[in-house]
């Protein structure tokens, strides 16, 4: 996609192509973050750039510990967190300590192309099991689908690509449900957050903490879409205090942490991060893109579930090809991703994290695709 | 042993404890290194800290390149490199792309024990073959061991834990045997170069280049020796232009850096050590130490090679068992690490990037503990 954008904008000229493809943030990052970076560099010992515990800088963890008591409500030590290589390196992290060998891990489609290489990468079987029409949570879907295989749910809300977000109740379920039947089947089934959305919220919206639907849980993020810096891979996982094998998992991912080629979360930035607790980029400047878009395309007659958070849209095609229908859009040199990626045939994503003219400019072609249908 | 060490700091004091046990370079970074971190997060901008290619920014690998054609006189394109998570990542993306399950991958003896994990992680079996009294490599012991199975032979040189280098006509000769077995085999056979060390070499030594010894080779390496940044997470690999399959590969290895969760290279110190090429450490404070430390333990009457390169030495234990005998260096408050750990019985590895005075007030106690064997 990254390729093709490329030479389509080499082609045609990069104003004249929307791309909506990537989940490139385009915010900059808060201008605390510029401050804090300059002061963190002017700072710096030259030793201050070698190793540490795998696990991460002491008091970075302090300082992330510290914030999640906030966030989460629930009583979070440095003890219980591991900074990683962001998200992607904290879930890879977690998959690599508690999989073996053909266990399953259940998620719920649509989901993040990612989750598929990274369950195979440590040996576990990623197992997709469908949310309702809204993308809301399915127990009934979710507890068919538990066998005695399963290891995990791993879970993404805000979610990408749908933009929903779980409620507080369907996870207290989905935890009531985890823990009957981890009982039944005597096993410990983990549920899996991965949450680098969770600042990306909108209309006063919040996101649930599954730390207080269920034990079993750990949860990992990144600051890569809070304050845009996902380039510079620093984001952490964090256990349930009060998981019951929580010493093995932390023990056992500090060591994936190790051996996966990690080795730690790269030193300067987890320093940065430490004085960037509950920072954010100007998320109201993606509300403002994402009430254009929906606005926008509602004209046009697309359906879709208005996204609560994160900056994807992930609209129904008004044909059950959605290949087709975005090789359609593409002729209006509009780039978008089949939902069939995604586990969610029958819908595309847009990322609107794009220029707001890039939004206003493509209405017209998105608007001339959607007649050829009607 | 980090923690071990920490625990008997904390018992009879930090400067009562010689701790030998870890290779954290303990040098300052190169004063440029902190003139070039601070010029780059000044005219950053914030969106430099998004996502690029996966393999890394384009004008990084450019410079890296550049440099590359004078280290090893062949002709290296952008092309040929992947900036990555140091050089542990990077043996992780290249043994992901090219193993296949049950594959066996020939590491040569004493070996930096980490090899193990990386085979392990992506279906592979390490194959141990011994080096030489020497620790120089035996072309026929690794003759003997190359099967329908082997994938790639990884060498570390410098080596650690032995500090040894291979000479260019041995790595000659093997790139001759793997070339012959390979064709009888019909199956390419790499050769992989993990050489984070190779500029801390001593008295005029040079490190010669597998690239100019066999084609299907692949060099595995970081910044963290040479400029003391370990913290930091950066590296590169770099895939002999002439590989029969170099574009498979980069391909391959691209997709690695992907989806085991590494995503790029941390995006600032990629900005960095694009200026930083050639640059290094003080090594000769390391040269100096290495003098002190072999001078001092020939003096005890320990046997050992005087190493030419990193900053490891590797001296044989007076007894059979290194096990007993590193415990018995702990009585003197002494920490090093058994050679059994690292496929060198009735060898210790002494890690000597520590303080001058370190070496020097450990002596004693390295001498009462040889004489209690005599």
């Amino acid at each position: 996609m990254f390729e093709e954008g490329a030479r389509l904008k080499a082609e045609h000229g990069a104003g004249n192509v929307f791309d909506f493809s990537l989940g490139n943030p385009n915010l900059e990052p808060p201008e605390i973050f510029r401050k804090v970076l300059k002061d963190t560099v002017t700072s710096l010992a030259g030793t201050d750039h070698g190793y540490m515990p795998n696990i991460g800088y002491l008091h970075v963890r302090k300082s992330v510990a510290e914030y999640l008591c906030k966030e989460h409500h629930v009583q979070i030590s440095e003890n219980d967190v591991i900074m990683t290589c962001g998200a992607a390196g904290a879930l890879n992290v977690i998959l690599k300590a508690i999989l073996d060998p053909g266990d399953e891990v259940i998620t719920l489609a649509p989901y993040f192309v990612e989750y598929q290489f990274y369950a195979d990468n440590h040996g576990g079987i990623l197992k997709t099991v469908p949310t309702k029409p809204d993308f809301s949570l399915d127990l009934k879907a979710i507890h068919a689908a538990i066998t005695e295989k399963t290891k995990a749910v791993l879970i993404n809300s805000p979610n990408n690509p749908t933009g929903q977000v779980y409620s507080k109740d369907s996870l207290d379920e989905l935890g009531t449900l985890l823990k009957a039947k981890g009982k039944r089947l005597n096993r410990t089934l983990y549920l899996i957050s991965d949450e680098p959305y969770r600042k990306v919220i909108y209309e006063g919206q919040t996101v649930p903490s599954i730390f207080n639907s269920y034990n079993e849980s750990i949860i990992a993020t990144s600051y890569s879409k809070d304050i845009s810096i996902p380039g510079e891979r620093i984001g952490y996982l964090v256990v349930h205090p009060g998981a019951l094998f929580k010493e093995e998992l932390i023990g056992g991912m500090a060591l994936a942490n190790r051996i996966l080629g990690f080795v730690n979360a790269p030193a300067l930035m987890q320093r940065v991060v430490a004085s960037l607790q509950g920072a954010s980029a100007d998320i109201s400047a993606y509300a403002r893109k994402r009430d254009l878009l929906c606005d926008g395309l509602a004209n046009c007659g697309y359906d879709f579930i208005k996204p609560p958070g994160a900056f994807y849209l992930f609209p129904k095609t008004p044909v059950p090809d959605d290949v087709a229908f975005v090789k359609e859009l593409q002729k209006e040199l509009i780039l978008t991703v089949p939902g069939s990626g995604f586990g969610g045939p029958g819908h595309f994503r847009i990322a609107f994290c794009v220029d707001d003219e890039t939004i206003i400019n493509a209405l017209p072609g998105f608007k001339r695709t959607m007649e050829k249908y009607k």
